[in-house]
C-alpha cells in the first residue's frame, strides 16, 4: 500500500473516525483504524467498537492499493500536529505503516487488515431519506432525555417508530422519535418520509446518536437512512455510520403523555429559563428542586437549600386557572427550556403530583413531559 | 449593612476573590468572603485560605456601613447569573445576607465577620515597585519549573533573591527569580528595583504565584511589593494579595547552572518546538524521552516507543562541535521552548549525561537548565 493525501482531508476524516474508537480496549484491533487504499484513487478509513462502525471515503493519490490497520488515536494525533498544507505519504510494509510529511517520518506498528471486524449489515429493507436539518432537530430535542442507567438498557437510546397521528397533524402518517429516563420524556413528530411505511420500531443507541450528531454539523442536504430490526445505517455523503440497534422493548410512552392537563400557563421561555437558572444557583447537588408558585398571572420561582439559604424570582406569565404550587428538578426543566426556540412556551399543569406537559404550542413538532418533584 | 453595587464591578471582584477560596474546607468560614461596606462609599471583599489572602476594594453606594461573610462561590455564581447591567442591593440582618437584583431575591446564610481570619502582615520592611510586565515575565518564565512534590515543600514556589551579578549584566545589582523541580531549572534576572537592597531571600508559594498572575492580566503600570522574611504583599491597585512565604531553604541552585558547556547548538525555536511536539506524539506517558542526534548542522529528533513505533524529524540548526546524542523529557523541553520569544535559541551541551543550558542568547534575562534522560 502506498498513497499520498492532503493533511487537511486526512485530519478531517480521522477526527470522525477516532471519535468512534474507545480510549481503552481489551481487544487491541479495536484501537485501530482500517486504512484501505483503493485503486480508483480513494482511501477508505474504518473504525468500530463492535456496536458502531464508521466508514469514510476520501480522495487520495494511490500509487499502490492495499490495506492495513494502525492506532486510530495515534494517527489522528500525528495528523493534527503535521504542518498545515502538508502532503502526507502513507506506505505499509513488513508490519509497519510509514508516514512521511515534510521532514517528519513516523513508523507505526500495524495489525493485519483481515483481523479487523466489520459489522455485517445484513438486509436493510427499510430505506428513506431525511433532511439533515430534520435529523439534527430530532436529535437535539430528544437526546438530553436519554437514560444513562445501564440496567435500563432499553432506555439508552432514541426510540424511532412510525404511526398514524390522530393529533395536531390530523391523521397524518408520521415518524416519531422519543427518549425518556423515567423522569422526563421528549418526543418529536415529523412527517413520515417516503419508504418508511413498513419501518420496524427501533431504538438507536446513545453513542450512535452522538457520533451522528457530530457528523451532521458538516452536512447539508439529505441523509440516507437504511434499517432492519437489528441494524441502522446512515449515509452522510463521504461517511457511513452503521450501528447495532438496542435489542429491547421501549415502553409504551404514549400513556405517560397527559391529555387532560387543564391548567395552562404561558411564559416567555427566555425569562423563565433565566429565572430558573438564577434561583437554582443555591440548589445543591442533592436538592435540585425549584418550586413554582403559580397564581393568576404571577409566577414565583423559588429554591430553598438548608445549607445555602433561599432564592426567589418572579417571572411574567399568563395564567387564569386555580393557584397551584409544583416542584421540578431545575436541571431537567432547563434542559427542556433550552430546546424552546420561539418567544412563548406552554406549561400544561394538572396538579402538584401529575406529569406536566411542556411545548411551544399545539403546532410544534416537539413535546416534553416532566414529572414533578415534591417540594 | 446595606449597599448597592454594579453587577459588573461586583462580578469582577468576586472572580478574583473566589479563586483564592478552596472548594473544600474543613473550617466553614474559609468558604466565605468577608463583605465590608464602608461609610466612605466602598466595599471591601476579602477571602483567605490562611496562607494566601486577597483584599479588594470596589466602589459602591453604601446606605449603611457594616460587615458580614457569606459563601464566596455561591455569591460569585449568583453574580454571574444576574442580568448584565443590574444593580445589586446587598443588605445584612439577622444572620442573613439579602441580595436583590431586578425581580430576583436571594437570602444567604452568614457567619459573623469577627470570626473571619485575617493574615497578620506584621512589619514588611522591604518595599519596592516592579512594572507589571516585568512581574508577568518573571512568573511566566519560571513557574512551569515549580515542583509539585509536596515533600519537597521548599521547591513549591518561586525563589526570589537579590545578588551582585558578575555575569552578562556585568557586576550589576540584580533581582533573581528561580524555580526548579530537580529535573529542570528556570531563572530570570532583572535589574534590582530601588528598595530591594536588603531584601531577604524568599520563596513565594505556587498558589500565590498563580493568583498574582491572573490579577496581573488586568493591570498596567506598577505593582508594589512589600515583604518580610515570612510574608509578602502585592499591591495591585484595587486588589491586595498577601501571602505567607514558604518556610524553608531553597537549594543553592547556582551550582547546577553549567558554565563550561562548550558545544553550542543554535536552532530556530519554532521549528525545533514543532519537531519535538510532532515526534513526541508517539511517546507514551511512561517514555517521554525524545532523542537528539546532533551532528554538523544536522539535528535529528527521534522517539522510539515499544508500543507505538518510531518517529523522527530533522530540524535545521547550526552546530560545529563533535557529534553527540542526548535525550530529554519532551514535555520539559517544550515547556522551555514555549518561553523563547526570539527567532533563535542556544542549546549549550557538554555530554549525554550533563545538565544542558538553554537560553535565547547571552543577553536574555531568562536561562534554563535541563537534565538529560538516558535514551
Amino acid at each position: 500500500m502506498k498513497a499520498t493525501i492532503e493533511r487537511a482531508t486526512l485530519l478531517r476524516a480521522l477526527s470522525h473516525v477516532q471519535s468512534v474508537v474507545e480510549r481503552r480496549n481489551t481487544i487491541p484491533i479495536l484501537s485501530n483504524v482500517l486504512i484501505d487504499a483503493q485503486p480508483q484513487g480513494t482511501i477508505r478509513l474504518m473504525a468500530t467498537d463492535l456496536d458502531l462502525q464508521i466508514d469514510e471515503t476520501i480522495a487520495a493519490a494511490v500509487d499502490q492499493a492495499g490495506a492495513t490497520t494502525v492506532s486510530a488515536h495515534t494517527l489522528f494525533d500525528i495528523a493534527r500536529k503535521l504542518p498545515e498544507g502538508a502532503q502526507v505519504e502513507l506506505s505499509a510494509a513488513e508490519g509497519r505503516l510509514t508516514i512521511v510529511a515534510g521532514r517528519a517520518r513516523f513508523q507505526l506498528a500495524t495489525l493485519p487488515r483481515d483481523d479487523f471486524p466489520v459489522i455485517a449489515e445484513g438486509e436493510l429493507p427499510t430505506q428513506f431519506e431525511l433532511p439533515a436539518e430534520t435529523l439534527k432537530a430530532i436529535i437535539d430535542k430528544t437526546r438530553f432525555a436519554i437514560s444513562t442507567e445501564e440496567t435500563r438498557y432499553y432506555l439508552n437510546g432514541i426510540f424511532l417508530h412510525v404511526a398514524d397521528d390522530g393529533g395536531p397533524a390530523g391523521g397524518q402518517a408520521v415518524l416519531k422519535a422519543a427518549a425518556t429516563d423515567g423522569h422526563r420524556l421528549a418526543r418529536v413528530t415529523v412527517a413520515r418520509p417516503e419508504g418508511a411505511e413498513a419501518m420496524p420500531d427501533v431504538i438507536v443507541p446513545r453513542k450512535c446518536v452522538g457520533e451522528l450528531r457530530k457528523l451532521l454539523d458538516e452536512i447539508d442536504g439529505s441523509v440516507g437512512v437504511s434499517l432492519s430490526p437489528s441494524k441502522i445505517r446512515f449515509d452522510l455523503g463521504q461517511a457511513i455510520l452503521t450501528s447495532k440497534l438496542i435489542d429491547g422493548t421501549f415502553p409504551d410512552y404514549s400513556r405517560v403523555i397527559p391529555t387532560a392537563n387543564d391548567k395552562l400557563l404561558k411564559l416567555d421561555p427566555k425569562s423563565f429559563m433565566e429565572g430558573v437558572d438564577r434561583v437554582s444557583t443555591i440548589a445543591t447537588e442533592k436538592t435540585r428542586a425549584v418550586k413554582m408558585a403559580v397564581d393568576r398571572d404571577k409566577i414565583t420561582l423559588s429554591v430553598t437549600s438548608p445549607e445555602n439559604g433561599t432564592a426567589a424570582e418572579e417571572v411574567p406569565g399568563d395564567y387564569a386557572a386555580l393557584p397551584l404550587e409544583i416542584g421540578f428538578n431545575s436541571r431537567y426543566l432547563l434542559d427542556i427550556l433550552h430546546q424552546i426556540e420561539g418567544d412563548s412556551v406552554e406549561v400544561h399543569l394538572a396538579d402538584a403530583a401529575a406529569p406536566t406537559l411542556i411545548r411551544e404550542n399545539d403546532k410544534s413538532p416537539a413535546l416534553y413531559v416532566l414529572m414533578p418533584m415534591r417540594v
